[in-house]
């Protein structure tokens, strides 16, 4: 994809802080991190994001998303990794190019990332059938 | 695991609002929704986080999480999808048995659950390479 940045790092026309690469993949610092260390994996072919993602490649990327945590949380000695991944710009992707965030966390860090709610009655079982039957799965 | 949580959902003691089954994950509504359909998707064997999961548990994992987050877009209509995984408690992460949040997001949701900071100068290049070395790699 000749616009895409994250392609560009793969290719070399854009520099980056790279921290891993193998066949499929490729990893780098975040310039913006939510902490130091925070990292991004992608696969070094171009996807827009999880819908458009080949499963055989994310199950290969899978493992690696693991290896990276540990080495970043080694490397930095922090408390503990948040994984994420955005999918279009509601959920604040910014980059379409498939990536998933590694981010190391410290004890007080002040990041505060989600707050909840509360189903209303008989929300939550609605919801889920919706969801089940777009699995194809019957009663479980 | 006796006193988990989620062991107890895989095993049925506990009750939950189930939307995918199959022979080694298991997906259900979370009680405390970031937004309605706001799912999790774990392994059915206990392990605490990512750190400990098989690498072979987690390829098989990860195109589960894809099926789901399409599921949960369509169910509920939603304009995103965050995928999100928080490893020990600095993280956020609160029951131990490794779980993936699966997030529907609706634009103007009000959720902003990120802030960036900045590298000091030369901070960036010595992270990664203590990455790096952590990965086991040499010069990318």
């Amino acid at each position: 994809m000749d616009d895409c940045l994250f392609c560009k790092i793969v290719s070399g026309d854009v520099p980056a802080s790279k921290i891993y690469e193998d066949e499929n993949s490729l990893a780098f610092l975040d310039i913006s991190p939510v902490n130091p260390g925070h990292a991004l994996l992608i696969p070094k072919e171009h996807y827009k994001n999880i819908y458009d993602t080949p499963d055989e490649l994310l199950a290969n990327i899978a493992p690696k998303i693991k290896k990276i945590a540990l080495a970043v949380k080694e490397a930095v000695n922090a408390d503990g990794i948040n994984i994420g991944m955005n999918n279009d710009p509601a959920a604040g992707q910014i980059v379409f190019h498939t990536h998933i965030h590694i981010i190391p966390r410290f004890e007080g860090d002040g990041h505060n990332p989600w707050s909840s709610k509360k189903y209303e009655e008989g929300e939550m079982a609605e919801i889920a059938e919706k969801i089940r039957a777009h699995c194809n799965q019957g009663e479980l």
